[in-house]
């Protein structure tokens, strides 16, 4: 299969060739790796910007607007929105049909959905990877996009430069949103749909946590946008202030920290995937198969059987 | 440490005890593993209810008005409330005390919250292990609650026997709620504030999603309940609607079938915790570190540096 994909032809941005790639990569095709290792090295000029946010926010109509602002720059965009798998019909309910309507095609912009079905722990993996093939492909901006709470608001974090949480005014009370671990990864907020009751409430309540947030003069302080994603207002905003924090990533030398954390969780994360698959042999699936009963009727314990499979090894 | 736990008050439900053992089990301390093959055999009778939903549906309240109506049938409840760490705080922002208020202390209930900072990934097996000493410590009935978008929702899957679904009308349009996966995991929904506007329609789009999930007349057909949590409306149903579900899993033998499912993932996450553990030595990590730079400045892939971390096995 990975004959099939010419590098040279995903370096010169070629859509098809971006496209199958990243097929290969979600598929979890064995020509992945290969391929990845080839444009490695034409990798790292891209800035990455993750969106996130609880379902309803307007994400999706938030992404499309930003991306339509930045091609106005002639600024080349690859979004990859991360849709949860519905699990009824086995693929992304909100496919790319759908945001085709808002961002025209235009070979200035590259849109892709990821499914994540049963698969969450690997996403992170797979959104970097999918990434990097627009990185090479000469993409100047990526937008990655996926609801948020839980895990998949960490993966977002783990893959972006710049992290923005999207929140509505019934996002609620701002502890929803606190508890809900995205104070943690944004470096700002934006409040859509700010023209519904509550808005500025919702505002104030959000810097007000944030004022509880450990900080100092010259570290980044996170601040809040209102929006109306809907009317195009507040986007402009939204790009000057990512603008601005990437410029303060590279002038703290904070861009190059993030980027080797990143690169460290992500070369850590290779390693364990691969122990996993080849730990998990015919051989040792099996006995684990066998063990089970014994332990279902008590007799062992799922210790003692995990430490048996361990020592195997 | 483990030494101050004694496994047979431990059993006998000795309230302090058990909280003890589920701390170690949360701080991930090395004695819980000893205490958990301990407690193993005497595990398997408690029934487990995982409750999840949207953050603002109205969990917590609905799980504590769930536990006293558990009580007034002189049912022993364990809750164990999942709650996504403030990063600010440092500990579950609604801990404890809050929910003390509504189930008050009676020795029938045993009420814990744990933190899921930074680590999801570990989160289901813990909520399993301190389960299990709810289990073990007498408890007829486990509540296990959580918020649910991404993985947390698949965690508590993983560890329940019966799954409820809590949405509310603001849930939004089902689409939302088939997007983040939660339709895949229901045993049923709950359809919370049914009190408010668009509840009819809500439970209609539900129903709607549901019938298309690929279904025959003998298996189980996930239900709508409406309930108003706050004033004990629609309480009673869920606990009816529960009992009926479990005598479903019973009579069709998909109890066992659930229950063996779980221990095979379990048994599989405690060989991959502990592969983890044991590859990761001072030596790898500091070799890991070294190749950092050579990456970062694209002399080496990721890729590379991973294979050569992996031959040192």
């Amino acid at each position: 299969m990975a004959a099939l994909i010419s590098v040279e032809h995903l370096l010169r941005g070629d859509r098809r060739t971006v496209a199958r790639a990243i097929s290969l990569i979600e598929n979890g095709s064995s020509g992945a790796d290969e391929i990845l290792s080839a444009i490695y090295p034409h990798t790292g000029k891209a800035y990455r910007i993750g969106i996130t946010g609880p379902p309803g926010a307007g994400k999706s109509t938030l992404t499309n607007k930003l991306a339509q602002w930045y091609r106005k720059q002639n600024i080349r965009i690859g979004i990859i929105a991360v849709d949860p798998t519905s699990p009824f019909t086995g693929g992304a309910l909100l496919g790319d049909r759908v945001r085709m309507t808002d961002v025209e095609l235009d070979s200035g912009v590259f849109i892709r959905s990821m499914a994540s079905r049963g698969s969450l722990g690997g996403l992170s993996k797979k959104t970097r990877e999918a990434a990097d093939v627009l990185d090479a492909g000469g993409m100047d901006i990526i937008l990655l996009e996926t609801v948020g709470v839980g895990q998949s608001e960490l993966d977002i974090a783990g893959a972006a430069d710049t992290t923005v949480v999207v929140l509505v005014p019934e996002s609620g009370d701002g502890i929803q949103a606190m508890k809900a671990g995205l104070m943690e990864i944004a470096d700002f907020f934006v409040l859509n749909k700010a023209d519904r009751p509550g808005a500025d409430q919702a505002v104030m309540s959000i810097k007000m946590i944030l004022g509880f947030r450990p900080h100092d003069a010259i570290s980044w302080m996170p601040d809040v946008l209102k929006t109306v994603a809907t009317e195009g207002k507040g986007i402009q905003e939204i790009g000057d202030l990512i603008a601005r924090h990437r410029l303060h990533l590279q002038q703290t030398g904070s861009l190059m920290i993030r980027r080797r954390k990143r690169m460290k969780d992500r070369i850590e994360e290779i390693v364990q995937d691969q122990l996993k698959i080849e730990f998990w042999s015919a051989e040792r699936s099996q006995q684990l198969l066998r063990e089970i009963d014994a332990v279902m009727n008590f007799q062992r314990t799922p210790y003692q059987v995990a430490k048996e499979l361990l020592n195997t090894l």
